[in-house]
Parts: C-alpha cells; sequence; structure tokens
C-alpha cells in the first residue's frame, strides 16, 4: 500500500510517497481501506519535526482523520462487517491507502455523506462536540465565543451551536474568511487584526452586558487575557489550540471574581478508552444531527493525494475555510 | 446593639466601637445574638477599602461568619427556633453583637463546639468544602497540593482531605508554621522562601512523578505557573486568593497537553440561592464530620472583641496557624 511518509523536518515538500506492508488487524481492529483523509495543522507541527506522534501509530505518516471502507475484520469485531463505511481519529497514520483502527475507535458514516465529506469530519467535529458539550456543558440559549471561526474546528464549533440553540460570536484576522464564515449562521464576527486583539467589548455588547458564557479558544497566547474579560460570570473556557503561542498572561483576578473555569483539552494523546468513550458518545449524539442535515462538514476543497503538498502549503498560509480533504484516485 | 465599624480606610486601628439599633428579621430570617465571629483576610481587605461589601449588608462593618444564638425568628421560618445554637457565613456586618441571616444561610452547630470553635468554621471549612469537593470533586486516593497550608482555609482543607482518604501536601513560607501545620496530618510539606517559589518537584517525588491531581491554590500570582507544573494529567486547580497577587504568567502547553482545570471561585459575593445550596450540602455533608470528631476547627487564639484590632494586626503579620476567634464578652 501507499503512504505520504516525512523524508526529513521540514516543510510539505520533505513528504514522498513510499510502499508499506499493509498493516494486520488485532482481534478488535478494523483494517480500513482510505478514500480520503483531511488536513490539520498538527499534521505541519509533525511534518516540522515539532509534535512527535504516539506510541501505536507510524511516526513518519502524517494523518489524524479518515473515510474510507472496512476491508476485513479481527474475529471478535462486533460493530462493522466487511464493506461497511467507516471514519474516524487516528493518533497518525492517516496519509495510506489502509489503516487498522479499533472498532469502538471508528464511526459509521451517515448515509448522506459521501466519504470526502466524513474525511472532513471527525477531527473538527468530535474535537468541537467534545470541548463544547462534553466537557463545556453548552445548553441552549448561551452565548459561545468562537476564535479562529473560519478554521474546521471554527465551522464544526458554529454549527454546534446553532443546533442546540446557542448563538456564537466569531474572530478571525481576515475579513474576507470572516464574511465567508457568516454564510454558516455566526451570530456576530469580529475582526482581529490588532496585537493584542480587542473583542472583548464587541462581545459584551452582543450579549448585552452579560458577556460570553463558554468559549472555544484555538489560539490562545495573547487572546487570552482578553478571552477572560469577554467572559460572563462562571464562563467556560475551554483550550483547544496555541496557534498565537504558548505563553501568556493571566489577570487572576477576573478568573477568581467571574468565579472562570480554564480547561485545557486536545485528544491525540488520550487513552485508548477515552477515544472509545468519545467515539461512542459522539455516535449517539452527534451523528443523528449529519443525518437530520443540521451539521454539514465545511470542505473548503478537495485534492488528490498527490497533491498533498499543495493543500499542506495552503493551510500553512491560513488561506482556507473550513476542512482541505485529500483523497486517494 | 453594639458593632466594630470601619470609620475610615486604614489598618485595624480605624476600627471602633458604636451602637446601632438591632436589624428586624424578614420572614424567611433568623435574628442571632453573635457569641463569636472569626477574623479573615478579607476583614482586612475592607478595613482598608480595597473590598467593598455586597448589597444588602453593612458596609461599614466588617467579619464574614459568626456563631450564637437564635433571639427571635421570622414567621415563616421552619428550620431553627428560638435559642439554637447556630452559625454561618454573611456577606459581611458579622462585627456586631446581633444579625440577621436567611434560615437556609444558616447551621446548627455541631454539640461537641462550642460557639468560639463554631465561629471558626463556617468560612475555612465551608470554603474548603465547596472548593474541593462540591467543584473540585475530591476522591479518595488523589494527592492534593495545598498553598498557605497553616492558614484557616489550608487546615481545613488537609483535615478534610484526610477524612476523605486523600493524600496532602502542604505549601508555606514559615517553616516553624508549617512544623505546626504538621501536627495535623499534612503529608509532606514544603517550605516555599524564594520567589518565584519552587515545589513542583517535591509534588513530583512525593507522587510518585505523577503530580497533584488537585490543588487549592490560596495565593495565586508567582506560584500559579509552578502549580501548573506541579498537576498530574486533568488536574483540577482551584484557584480561591490572591495573596501573593493578581497578575501570573502561565504556560499555556502545560494546560492544554496536561488537560488540566483551572477553576477561579468566591463565595462572598454568590447570590443568595447558590449561598442556600453550599449550606445545605454542608449541613447533610460536611457536619457530621465535626460530630464525628474527623475535623476539628483549627483555632489560633480567642481574643475578646475589644481587642479585634490586636488580632488584625497579628493576622496582617501572618504570625497565625488556623483561624483568630473574637468574642463578644
Amino acid at each position: 500500500m501507499k503512504v505520504l511518509r516525512i523524508t526529513r523536518p521540514g516543510g510539505p515538500e520533505v513528504l514522498e510517497f513510499d510502499e508499506r506492508p499493509a498493516p494486520t488487524p488485532g482481534p478488535w481492529d478494523l483494517l480500513v481501506r482510505v478514500h480520503a483523509t483531511a488536513i490539520n495543522r498538527a499534521d505541519l507541527l509533525q511534518i516540522h519535526g515539532a509534535y512527535a506522534a504516539p506510541p501505536g501509530v507510524p511516526a513518519d505518516v502524517p494523518g489524524l482523520e479518515y473515510a474510507g471502507e472496512v476491508l476485513a475484520t479481527g474475529p471478535l469485531v462486533r460493530r462493522f462487517k466487511v464493506g461497511d463505511r467507516v471514519m474516524g481519529l487516528v493518533g497518525g497514520g492517516a496519509f495510506s491507502e489502509q489503516l487498522i483502527t479499533h472498532e469502538r475507535e471508528a464511526l459509521p458514516v451517515p448515509e448522506n455523506l459521501d466519504t470526502s465529506q466524513a474525511a472532513a469530519l471527525p477531527e473538527a467535529y468530535l474535537t468541537a462536540f467534545d470541548a463544547l458539550v462534553l466537557q463545556g456543558g453548552l445548553r441552549m440559549g448561551e452565548s459561545v465565543l468562537i476564535h479562529a471561526v473560519a478554521s474546521g474546528v471554527g465551522s464544526a464549533a458554529v454549527q454546534l451551536c446553532r443546533a442546540v440553540g446557542a448563538q456564537t460570536i466569531g474572530t478571525g484576522r481576515n475579513a474576507e474568511k470572516l464574511s465567508r464564515a457568516s454564510a454558516w449562521g455566526v451570530g456576530r464576527t469580529v475582526l482581529c487584526d490588532t496585537s493584542p486583539p480587542r473583542f472583548a467589548d464587541a462581545v459584551r455588547e452582543a450579549t448585552g452586558g452579560r458577556g460570553a458564557d463558554l468559549a472555544l479558544d484555538l489560539v490562545g497566547g495573547n487572546y487570552l487575557p482578553e478571552t477572560l474579560r469577554a467572559m460572563a460570570l462562571q464562563g467556560r473556557v475551554l483550550l483547544v489550540g496555541l496557534v498565537a503561542g504558548r505563553e501568556a498572561s493571566a489577570e487572576l483576578d477576573v478568573i477568581l471574581v467571574r468565579r472562570l473555569h480554564l480547561t485545557g483539552t486536545v485528544l491525540r494523546s488520550r487513552p485508548p478508552e477515552e477515544k472509545m468513550a468519545l467515539t461512542l458518545a459522539a455516535e449517539r449524539s452527534l451523528l443523528p444531527l449529519f443525518r437530520s442535515g443540521a451539521l454539514t462538514p465545511v470542505v473548503d476543497a478537495v485534492y488528490p493525494m498527490r497533491e498533498a503538498r499543495e493543500a499542506l502549503t495552503r493551510m500553512a498560509r491560513n488561506e482556507t475555510v473550513g476542512k482541505l480533504v485529500l483523497r486517494w484516485e
């Protein structure tokens, strides 16, 4: 089978195709033929040598999500059979024609999605669902601040909020991308073209002075102090990315007096029991909303796998709205 | 009735006795004769003019907790009768011979405590109980990092942890106070006599490399980055005080990769429904442990009310271990 592998640390140009033996499924595993995968910032970090793969996945093949069909199953598999369309998260190695996954970490592809759409789903929607719903306790009527709203996770978060009756306020650094994001129903967008960014006043204005109940922070860095100032009493901040930097100053009196909750979260390094629990919660609560049409993966473009380098370069230039999908031909 | 009131912003010397009309209980209120109160850092801040009282309590009379007996009840009161011994938190005004409180914000004094011990209980134990148990989800077998372990809240937190089968690691800036704190069962103490403080290595060593599951942070400031580094995966940090300062730097990658939870909390400004809920939860879960002797308020000294200024001065000098109680004669 073909894989796209990292030949040395660097930019997208260091990726090259290679041949590998197909993996062998364990007793509870599926062997999946990958139709499509989608790219993430973590892939860029891994290609640069700045984000090592966890144990148990190929160290030199990026790719965190896939959609495809079941080619073979281990003897104890009960959830899927050969030929079923599946999608899911993996710890790495999705830039590959075949991969193995535990059956409890795989999701059925909703009938109304093709595998390009399905490949754009897992990372964005499971991240947003886990952060906003499972950890953040998102409820109807709440106001949710979403940074990097034009990103894959941002678009998923906006749709999820709309689907549960919550209001959204989205930030971004690019006016054109923000206006495209408005098309999928962001209640209000705030252009952040200064450093440090200023959005707390706009959030207060949009929430009748109250502030945001929940924030999905994909950027960290110097966004954090302003995010804290934008929150309502007992607001919950979910920190899921650090695009703007690892260091932040924090006004602890704001955290204390407003009784804020700040939670850091990451999916990739979680132990298998947590990945399984998230997968099954998503199957129960998230997939019905794709079947009903309330949620739709936002796909910026679909590239053939041989153009993966170009796609990664576009992501690195922050030009995309939603997800970039890579498809084996 | 007598009150001890703030005549102007300043140190403890600005407090003077005054006469006030006794307050009138509303339908659900108790009129309480205060036998004793205890002092808190918030009283010092309020006397300095840096911590305004919330609406509905005397603005110029400090005091956040009391123990005494019921003098009169409003017509709808059901939980207590005249002569019952009660204790509790108030938003202010406890440096007074009488006060009123909603019956659902008052607790019965356990039979085995005198009212000086009872006056030392509410702020320390309700803060620790609310932060560690109700918000922090403290469980048996966990390791808990407690800053300012010799303080009133610190001593309550240690006892609470012991009572539920959790291990404790306590920090403090004074070796003699730390050794007195060891007497009530702190598993390990760490002297923090440098700035910034260093304790994360000691916490890792005491927890077999794992880090603390829970931290009760009464100090904030430059303790916070080191606290984050001392935490286990998915550790919970409860920020309840800012003695070391309001500004902190934070390594967001530590929060994200370790999936930490940071929660700010304060009792005084909470709305009545939350104060009632906390009171009733404490009556159900916390008071039985005082009756059994598993918990005992740590009283540093009991002063007559006319020596309140001296007691406050001692607290300002950080000389105390546990609580300072003030008693009407």
